[in-house]
């Protein structure tokens, strides 16, 4: 292929970030007259609702993350690079990468957020947290090496540390985490170890606020409480954790002897933040306009996590999936309004509800104000992430492994990957003599 | 549970390693009177005959590997231990562990192989080979990467390196590793980039010998050198590599610029060889005795990769799934008849035939002397692949995988995992100004 001119007669639209505020951006620029270039650090979209079934081993990476390229590869408009970017230079309207910079005539912003360990940065490395399909990997080694950390243990203090599992977070994350591990521990796992008597597991969920799943009804955290429960975690709410160690998580001033600490209690934007120049909210968002666009600057849009955005009541709309998703969509729809000579148009976030799955055949929604729980809430949130992930196969695989999953209690994606370091030193390995 | 009794009243039977040989030995030990201790130091069996598929992006590294220990857990008799083998210490009947050890009344080692760089072990960063999960995730991110970094670069030099793959080592991993990169280079890749012209891959296949699948007969040799150059590889035999850099590989005397480079040239028996004390061949194998034992210790047997033993014609054994798994096999039963006070029997190697694939619908066998090629040939290969698989549900999803990548043309398991080490520094990335 001939090297392109180097003045291109589109408008150039670059993204940046292919989570689901880009990717959505990108999809709705397909077949329009401009140039769009989607950049990302990873060659993969994730879909992120599912992402805490890889961390539990019930699904394989590749079932919730889908090549970029490959989602985009029908738009002849649309180049994918995979690129790490620095900063975004809002004045000479380019995006700087680590090797490379691009030009643009509209930006969208979508980098999306990583954990937040608030004052505590050391915690970050003793209680990973859940972002990415390398997140996913790491807390599924850990969690599985701890098991055959314990089939090993003869001493029996060290046996309950390493099958206590501690989740940092009550919020769909931590509630999902917590029911997933819960059940692995009780269930799945059973009848594979010799010298482990499973009921010993705990699996603590800790939440500072007074109740768990706080931006759901009332009724339906207590129930999801409730769903908790019977699968025996335990939850603990209006306990906040004051320090962690690499074998043990102090509750308030209880210390919780504990080798697997998970964490899901706050995000912070990304970085790329700052250097935009404009005002941030106090967790770091960028305060952007009704349109999305930032102050002073109609070509940049920022949508997802990074922005501090537009509720109906004048709140910040949370960082869902469905929020980022209409953002990109409504900036591309913006960009195009531009182009055409018309103004900009606000943002109004359609809430289709938001759910949570607790285990198997256990969920809670709040759909436009209809409340579910129970096995019609887990079907119904069955039903709408199988027809959310794209692309028809991996759709079809992820109904495959549910099915599998729901019938045989096993988990088909136990496989511990990568480095395993060796067990701190034990004065006593289950050995032989 | 109450820890057991530390003195066992049943033999005890360590097997080291969970690979074909290991696996097979533990499943023949079912429900008999000893006691079984199975010890790797990962967690989960690999069918290596598709690892390939794994580093070539078509299958998820869980389609091909599975829980040793859920594939054990129906035996009462079993147990599995996740742990690393250090030495075996025949003298006391012990087995040496990084942390700890285990006492054996009978012992079935069967390690497997790494790879052999020959004399040039520096060689192994640079051009990785394929033996564990770990290896087919970090060429698939290889390989990957190649295709993303030629996207973006404009210096025409650079691009062609990148687009450049080289296999070395003409056995089936090598065959099959080239038809399948051939396979994405040419195809499946096609529509996914913008501004790299795939006719500009190629990928090179180097034989140091006269021809590939040195194992097969002629003519077989020669329909799959065919195959492979309708797939556009290069192949070139009675050629050697002298030399590999970093971003080149020297044949004979030509130096050919490639940014990977995959070694599938020579194995190495696991160094617990020498800890045995007894001879070895010149490739480092145990030269076992026809029972399997090893002189002087008839109750240690020594299986698969690391064993050099017993072919009819007195020759050894090939490194293949079917004799490490035969072995196994044998080696159980001849402890059994050893409890039972009657004498060893000698291992007899059943050869049921040998296959390798080239890409989609091509393939060669040699099943006793029958001679496929083509369409015939892959459709046995599916068939026996997949019958081989262990576990109802592998077998599922990969004939799913298979049968949607045959139709298709895509891949679905294109996940660059793991740390993307920055490009090296170029003058010229692809940016627009």
């Amino acid at each position: 292929m001939a090297a392109r001119p180097s003045e291109s007669p589109s408008p150039r639209v670059v993204i940046v970030g292919g989570g689901f505020g880009g990717l959505y951006a990108a999809e709705a620029l397909k077949s329009t007259p401009v140039e769009v270039t989607v950049v990302d650090r990873t060659n993969h979209h994730v879909f992120q609702p599912l992402l805490y079934q890889v961390a539990t081993a019930s699904l394989a990476p590749s079932d919730v993350a889908y090549p970029i390229r490959a989602v985009l590869s029908g738009q002849r408009n649309t180049t994918v690079i995979l690129a790490e970017v620095t900063a975004v230079d809002v004045a000479d309207r380019k995006v700087v990468l680590k090797d490379g910079w691009l030009a643009y005539d509209y930006l969208i912003v979508a980098p999306g957020a990583r954990h937040s360990y608030f004052a505590h940065p050391e915690w970050e490395e003793l209680a990973p947290g859940l972002k990415t399909v390398e997140d996913a990997l790491a807390i599924r080694r850990r969690v599985l090496l701890a098991f055959e950390r314990a089939e090993r243990e003869i001493d029996p203090e060290r046996r309950r540390a390493l099958l206590t599992f501690i989740l940092v977070g009550g919020g769909p994350t931590g509630v999902e985490l917590a029911g997933a591990i819960a059940e692995i521990a009780c269930k799945v796992m059973a009848k594979d170890f010799r010298h482990i008597d499973l009921r010993e597991t705990r699996t603590i969920l800790v939440e500072a606020g007074p109740r768990i799943l706080p931006t759901f009804p009332a009724s339906l955290s207590a129930k999801a409480e409730r769903s908790l429960q019977q699968l025996c975690v335990e939850v603990r709410t209006g306990a906040s954790v004051t320090g962690i160690s690499p074998d043990a998580v102090t509750i308030g001033k209880e210390r919780v002897s504990a080798a697997t600490i998970l964490w899901a209690a706050g995000v912070q934007p990304s970085p790329l933040a700052r250097s935009l120049g404009v005002p941030l909210d106090r967790a770091g968002r960028v305060i952007v306009d009704a349109d999305l666009t930032i102050p002073g600057h109609p070509e940049v849009f920022v949508v997802g996590d990074l922005a501090a955005c537009c509720g109906p009541d004048g709140r910040t709309l949370p960082g869902l999936a469905p929020v980022a998703l209409q953002q990109g969509r409504h900036a591309a729809h913006n960009i195009l309004r531009a182009l055409r000579g018309r103004p900009l148009a606000p943002f109004r976030y359609r809430d289709r509800g938001t759910m949570a799955t607790i285990g198997r055949a256990a969920a809670v929604a709040d759909i436009r104000g209809l409340r579910l729980s129970g096995l019609p809430a887990w079907l119904v949130w069955c039903f709408i992430h199988i027809l959310w992930l794209i692309g028809f196969r991996n759709r079809f695989v992820v109904l495959f492994e549910w099915g599998w999953a729901y019938f045989t209690r096993q988990r088909s994606s136990r496989l511990i990957v990568g480095e395993v370091r060796p067990t701190t030193p034990s004065a006593s390995p289950r050995a032989r003599g």
